[in-house]
């Protein structure tokens, strides 16, 4: 194997609740100190980009923002290189701030170059949908971008829905496939290897879960890891998908790297 | 063709806008004079029974309330056959009519035997999108029963979501499929045949939509006629679909059901 460039998962592979995996943070110094290119993939768009630094920075883990590749960074960047202008929101407050400086559309707009959709929670109400369907009726080379597809999540006071059905309604309703820019979408992973400048073959995903890390990063092309920890069962062995490398934890990577990715 | 029972389709095929199609009130005289079952299939929900059958007399087509099937007519006999009980209705106003005397759920119950999703337009917002959510999440055998799956309409003031983009969403989310009362949709045109109490290769359709109409109750496995008027383009023929029959209009269809029929 000749491997380039690194995108490791978070949780689960550097951090488990609110402890570090032991020898994360040096697993990942070890690649920042080699000057290996890597990022660090999430689909958490709940808190800014500085949040999780701070959380990771807490446990020892030492990660620049820059290195963090969310839904909405990898959006920002879809829509940067396709010179897209005129750009509607529909994402919640502390996500636009990662949109800043991008030509955005007013919200009397009846067109729009693109509709960007996140996770709303209390801010979907039909005036609101409706109006994200009339922009991409609109114009019918306008995308709809997703920042994931995520069906819900466990509030405290019970199952939220997440972006991921109102992507479906809109999907359904215009006849448009969105652009998801989150994991387990092959989008998402070619963003990431845009912004590396690392090609799919040259480079390892290492996440906990077989399905959205492991078997994603291979269909976009990539070589997966897959570690013990996180949500890992032994279980997701038999599912029929072949990590390119099983470890017990991120701590091993560094010494299965310099075995295996010459 | 042994043929015992008929399916109308109402716009295009009796009426089109405010005017009868010629010949059509004699067709159904036609038929309800010799006691052949039939039924008024539309899917039409905006207004109530009474409206369609005042509109349909204004014509001098006389039609009974009884023998229009419309989805929520369709949803009630779906959920009394199988005796559901505490019936989470998300339906407008009108709708709820359809529906009284059913064991239904109240607003604050945490869990539900059948959830039943109409155009609520307006009344989405993500409180009440995230009640059904939930109900469907509460019981794995919960069913949801969709009042059909129109993507959208026209209004004066632009096109507006109708109820199949969110029927998708919680599809997506909870993994269900939804029970679809309405056309096109196979449940559908069963409900109907129930109703009758007829076979569906004893069964005709007419109607003036070469799928929604013609393929969707081949699909069911009953016959289907075309007509000529409404909808209807020269093109429609080349699309793969056979009809059974071809009529210039319904005006056609006793001449041709004594032909035929027996």
């Amino acid at each position: 194997m000749k491997l380039k460039a690194v995108l490791f998962d978070l949780d689960g592979v550097l951090y488990q609740g609110e402890r570090a995996v032991p020898g994360a943070a040096e697993a990942v110094a070890w690649f920042r100190e080699r000057g290996i290119p890597h990022l660090f993939l999430t689909n958490t768009t709940s808190r800014p980009r500085s949040a999780l630094v701070e959380k990771l920075a807490r446990m020892g883990i030492r990660v620049s923002e820059e290195d963090l590749f969310t839904p909405p960074v990898a959006a920002r960047q879809w829509l940067e290189r396709r010179r897209c202008r005129s750009i509607a929101l529909f994402v919640p407050g502390a996500t636009r701030k990662e949109f800043e400086g991008l030509d955005l559309a007013g919200d009397e707009e009846q067109t729009a170059g693109a509709v960007v959709l996140g996770d709303l929670g209390e801010g979907w109400d039909f005036a609101t949908l409706n109006r994200a369907f009339r922009l991409l009726m609109a114009d019918e080379k306008a995308p709809l971008v997703a920042l994931g597809l995520t069906r819900y999540w466990k509030a405290e006071d019970g199952l939220r829905l997440d972006v991921g059905p109102f992507v479906k309604a809109l999907e359904y309703a215009t006849g448009k496939e969105a652009v998801v820019l989150g994991k387990p979408a092959s989008p998402f992973f070619q963003a990431a290897l845009e912004r590396l400048g690392a090609g799919a073959g040259d480079t390892l995903m290492i996440g906990d879960d077989i399905r959205g890390d492991v078997e994603a990063a291979q269909r976009a092309g990539l070589r997966a890891a897959l570690v013990r920890t996180g949500k890992f069962r032994p279980a997701d062995l038999e599912l029929g998908v072949e990590p390119d490398a099983l470890l017990d934890s991120v701590a091993d990577l560094p010494g299965w790297w310099a075995a295996h990715a010459g």
